[in-house]
């Protein structure tokens, strides 16, 4: 077989880009910088989609859309927002084959255009909370991309709040900065530390910016998701005014917070290896693939009969019949195991690819298990199942594959590749007091630095120029003993985290 | 109370867009022709998409999403498609701060661009059928736009699929308008018309165009999806080629097929009454709303009491423990009642509100079912239901409050508003012989009209200006007997139905 995926160790970007084309899970477009996502990754962003969702929709969140065009005056109504996010837009000019008036954004981000729509809906302290949520495309005009991580497109959700007051706002900003924290960790199994960023890495507009940073194989840092405290910034700019239970008018205050398509990149660079794709099994769409395998008609015949009742017997009757006229023509059959959660059992019954083939398929799609059966296992009554983690395999009665064996499997391999993952990650950690051993590691190679220092926007952009590292948060919930900053050796109390990131 | 919402009598069109605007569905936005679909509203998209995205999947049909920007080039490609489309585009010329080299529109379908990447992904019989779908926002400039029917940006499903032989391409394309057909009729309970369009009313580009079309309450139609069967005519185009199992090299075969946000416009236009919405029970986000009647604290603790019982009693006593942290400081509490489709029941416990404007705020939002408690009735043991749709009320004892109950009581509305719906269509459907009766049958009123009528894009332009009527569909499944032409006079062996559109 061919091999189509570079090694991580011989060329790690080059390897990032081979297991997306290996498991056809996007696409440059002819549009620069401008990716189309396939069925095998967009199958992960709905996952995503499915799950954080609910977990909003928990918290009292509502969905709603607002619009893609944003006029270009709006942005300039806020000082700070209008100088990060200008530079980066893509504007309209024409439409309907006229010459437009005013100039048109697409959105980068909408706290502009919800901001001027909440002055018309918030009136008073009854109208607050309002707790909104979008799943929308948003468009940043980059130079460089790179398929999911940085694209002038991508897909994220918006999550934008208003409060009566500056507590209940600065509450709702640490809420969502965990659900995204517990979400990261449970559902992708990758750890994050969480943190604030410093003024320099804050987004444009915002009083306070919060993250959950993950580290990538190659020891660098992803931003994986913020949640910003905006203070009276956006009231103040698009005057959301209430009257306050006090009977006088106020500014609301507001929180926003996302994460985007970007977390399909983590989760590839975080658990996948040189054969392709690895999924956890709480985020994967297919759980396992059933390799029919036989050399002739008759084994076919006892292999596929053998597959189907042992299938029968783990997920019902019903549901088999119904997988097979799911899928009209095509030979791959789908099984539902979770409704739910839309997760599935594939068999892979195509004839035009031999088992190996179909192996390396479903390897490289980075499904959580592979059984397979052959006319020899129909014989002794077994099915083998094979981990795509750590490639162990297990002979298992029909009998004993049940809900109770596999879920126990799945689970096991969830926390296997969280604490894999977390193994790395504090293995790459390292704490650090001068900077001369700060610019050697460096120089050397990646991971997290944890280090004194107290933030400037003068000394981080030194630092960057030096190294390319960048402060990637000041841990919350964590008290340092005082120290010594590591760049200008003045006392220090704060203690930040450096690293190169994405 | 202040009367918000226009009689339907009075001005229909006013009355449409005050039952929007006291539903707090959609609101216009600052960008002309672009609306902002609030909670109220997206909920109900969001209950088409999780239906009609199961029922896609069930067929094979995988999402995945393509850019938002499509070269101006890609257009010229298919002439019928340009000339269709050029008209209506919104041009992007500038990103990143530089003048692009090639506008990009933002498109208004994607055909052009899924043809242009599936001719790098389609090589052999092999890679077919692709069954693709999105879910995403699309850009029509439009100059007169109404809230849902017909706005500049819109939400909708695009479907697009590539097959070996125009059979399969052709059955794909009848499938997916079956399915549009029974999602309107099971489940926005909205009786529909199935049939081709003429030519002069084809999708650009398409080689047959099917629909589906509904009667409002005006008696105007409004095609509610459709489904186009595209020969090869983009695969031309985009050279999408395969080699088949006869080892040629061919063309796909195309069908492309959505629906979109419109459908809450004829949702609303087809089922509301002068009190505001009412929503078909399938499609509501909540089923009903629980209003409990107190005027001091002991009688609000008896009653909220009797009310937690009673809901412990139908959904169990976690879901009514999980509702009441679900919210946080929000006083309007929600129990789910159906984990998959997420529907719910809600308590409306707040008191800034008297009962009665709990009412008007419910029905106003068109929740199927009112459920009143008053001390009186906890006394009884009993609770009041009420329906949305005809207002009747019923006591029910507490322990006769069962899913049973409340499933019937909502099949049985589910069906009374597709039975009305369907009354008033048929009520408002005539046969018509001659042109100087169809004349007068649109000066006077509205409804649909089935004529003899040779379709011919000159006689179409000529009546509808002379009538504003257009032919809605050549319906499918039809043999009439030879007629005459209702406005040449000439022999005819095609029935068609006209009406007045939006």
């Amino acid at each position: 077989m061919a091999r189509n995926i570079t090694t991580r160790e011989k060329d790690y970007s080059q390897w990032y880009l081979d297991v997306i084309a290996a498991a056809e899970m996007a696409d440059y477009s002819p549009v620069r910088g401008c990716m189309v996502i396939r069925p095998t990754g967009y199958a992960l962003w709905e996952a995503i989609q499915r799950e954080l969702d609910g977990r909003f929709k928990e918290l009292g969140h509502q969905n709603c859309y607002f619009p893609l065009f944003i006029p270009e005056s709006f942005f300039k109504k806020e000082a700070e927002h209008v100088e990060g996010f200008a530079p980066e837009c893509a504007v309209v000019t024409h439409g309907g084959g006229e010459r437009l008036e005013e100039p048109l954004c697409i959105r980068p981000t909408s706290e502009t255009m919800i901001g001027h729509m909440w002055s018309q809906w918030v009136h008073s302290w009854r109208d607050l909370p309002v707790l909104n949520n979008q799943w929308a495309n948003v468009v940043r005009w980059e130079r460089r991309t790179r398929l999911f991580l940085r694209t002038s497109e991508f897909l994220w959700q918006e999550g934008h709040t208003a409060h009566e007051t500056e507590a209940e706002a600065m509450e709702e900003t640490m809420r969502m900065l965990e659900v995204y924290r517990s979400f990261a960790e449970d559902f992708l199994a990758i750890p994050v530390l969480v943190g604030e960023k410093t003024e320099s890495e804050r987004f444009a507009g915002a009083v306070k910016t919060f993250c959950i940073e993950g580290m990538m194989q190659d020891g660098k840092a992803l931003q994986m998701g913020t949640s910003h405290f905006l203070g009276q910034n956006f009231a103040r700019a698009f005057d959301i005014r209430f009257e306050g239970r006090d009977q006088k008018l106020q500014h609301a205050w507001t929180t926003s917070w996302g994460v985007s398509t970007r977390l399909i990149g983590a989760v590839i660079m975080v658990h996948s290896d040189d054969e392709g794709l690895i999924l956890p099994p709480r985020m994967a769409p297919a759980l396992a693939a059933v390799i029919p395998i036989f050399r002739n008609d008759d084994e076919k015949a006892k292999v596929l009969a053998f597959v189907e009742k042992t299938l029968a017997g783990l997920l019902g009757e019903d549901e088999v019949a119904a997988s097979l006229t799911r899928f009209g023509n095509s030979q791959v059959q789908q099984l539902f195991y979770a409704q739910a959660s839309g997760q599935s059992i594939v068999v892979d019954r195509r004839e035009t690819m031999r088992p190996g083939e179909k192996h390396y398929f479903w390897e490289q799609r980075g499904l959580p298990l592979r059984i397979e059966v052959g006319p020899r296992d129909v014989d002794g009554g077994n099915l083998v199942v094979k981990s795509r983690l750590d490639g162990s395999k297990e002979v298992v009665p029909a009998a004993a594959l049940t809900r109770g064996y596999l879920d126990a499997k799945l689970a096991g391999i969830q926390k296997a590749m969280y604490d894999r993952a977390k193994s790395f990650r504090d293995a790459n950690t390292h704490a650090c007091g001068s900077y001369r051993e700060f610019s050697k590691f460096f120089e050397a190679g990646r991971g997290f630095l944890r280090c004194h220092f107290n933030p400037s926007s003068q000394a981080e952009a030194q630092i960057k120029t030096e190294t390319k590292a960048t402060v990637r948060l000041i841990p919350v919930g964590h008290t340092p003993a005082p120290g010594t900053d590591v760049f200008t050796g003045d006392p220090s109390t704060t203690e930040v985290v450096f690293a190169i990131s994405y």
